[in-house]
């Protein structure tokens, strides 16, 4: 039987998603919880792997498991096994062909900037601080500039492994909302770091640094070593994943948190 | 000198606001790093002592101190003295009667309510989580009959040490945004745990275990065995406090976090 979970975690503890010898993972803690309840091992495949540090409100996984459970098994019996800082948020049995990674159409970010003259004292590593004025309007306006077919080798990590540097962005939001500004951003997939550093590149152009065009210079360039540095991980929320309509998923909040959709 | 300050806090880690003996507490660390500032022991005055587990987001003190200092000492130098959970928002020196407690007319606060199947993963002891199918609409039609001058024996702590138990509700509002309830009150000022026992209240009505006349009957009872439990500390903010206008203090955003004011 294959099993789909929508997850939901604080990366702040984690070495990141990936299951790692000696250190914390997402993966792990999940496996773990999972493995309690189906009483054999279970190994899961996630949409997107994130980096340490980095939150999700919408991960979607998937298992195989030779055990017949009940949905509140998976749910709330998972739950209680897993730490306070990851939570499962849905469960749905899928047909055999379904891949959290492979059958994804698309994935989407969220990037949450607290932007104020002094730092948080709430969720000070589920949100990414800056203290210069940041326009809002014109980082909108400039990050219209990646939506496309585009190659990001100037947006990719140097050790990325993706053998194409190309992706398509389908469409990038940035709005303020009080001191706060929300980077929303959807693409068929991401490269290695791709949305941090598409961040870090709106921050300079929000604070007026650079023009909205530097992005297409940078896009031309595809030289990783000419664009911004990569923003922090904290903020960074992978807030949903698109699947064909036929494996009917549920719908959740993106959020984070009190963030209307 | 007398200098006011607003103070945010995640008070999951501390016993509370007020300063004891052998347990952390948020007056404690805010004392000491306010101490290596001015380099002479200070002591502060808060606007409302929140208990174990309660958070702010507009918690406003005072201290004396013979030390003159630039403003941003008293914000980014303290900041870097205080442990991340803690953070000073502004600054502003005020008159020699301006008292964070005496001076305040009024008192708001917010509790978050994660109203879903399952709990949280990000910001677990920041929302209070219910599973239970909560009618939004029927707690604020309720939550009505607690505004003006009442006695509210029934929803003040056994061991409250305030010498009249009337309070004056000024206002309160209950809305829901997807998933979560936020109830908003303000109020001259609030007796011991009568913010937490009115939300178990409302929890009761919201469920449809009470009609919302239970509360005027239960304000008429003046006893507080007969009400709900005392909701969890987890989802209480203390977002603001209210000033004579003279006193120009800064305004600030109330959230917590993404909430829109």
């Amino acid at each position: 039987m294959r099993v789909a979970l929508g997850i939901e975690y604080d990366g702040r503890q984690y070495f990141g998603w990936q299951r790692q010898v000696e250190v914390d993972s997402v993966q792990a803690q999940l496996e773990r919880a999972l493995s309690k309840i189906a009483n054999e091992p279970i190994t899961v495949h996630c949409a997107g792997r994130t980096d340490s540090g980095v939150h999700a409100t919408g991960q979607v996984v998937h298992f195989e498991t030779n055990a017949i459970r009940k949905d509140t098994a998976w749910t709330l019996g998972v739950n209680v096994n897993l730490p306070d800082d990851i939570a499962v948020k849905w469960v749905k049995v899928v047909d055999d062909e379904f891949h959290a990674r492979f059958s994804a159409t698309a994935r989407r970010y969220r990037y949450m900037i607290y932007n104020y003259e002094f730092r948080p004292g709430i969720l000070r590593s589920g949100v990414s601080h800056y203290r210069g004025n940041l326009d809002a309007d014109i980082m909108h306006q400039a990050a219209q500039l990646f939506v496309g077919e585009h190659d990001f080798t100037s947006f990719r990590a140097l050790h990325c492994q993706s053998k194409t540097p190309f992706r398509h962005v389908h469409e990038v939001n940035v709005t303020r909302q009080g001191m706060y500004i929300c980077v929303d951003i959807k693409a068929n997939a991401f490269l290695h770091h791709m949305v941090r550093n598409i961040v870090g590149t709106l921050l300079e152009i929000g604070q007026g640094n650079q023009a909205p065009e530097w992005i297409t210079e940078l896009l031309a360039l595809k030289d990783r070593s000419k664009a911004a540095p990569t923003a922090k991980p904290n903020g960074l929320y992978m807030v949903d994943v698109t699947y064909p309509e036929r494996y009917e998923l549920p719908k959740h909040a993106l959020g984070p948190l009190f963030m209307l959709d």
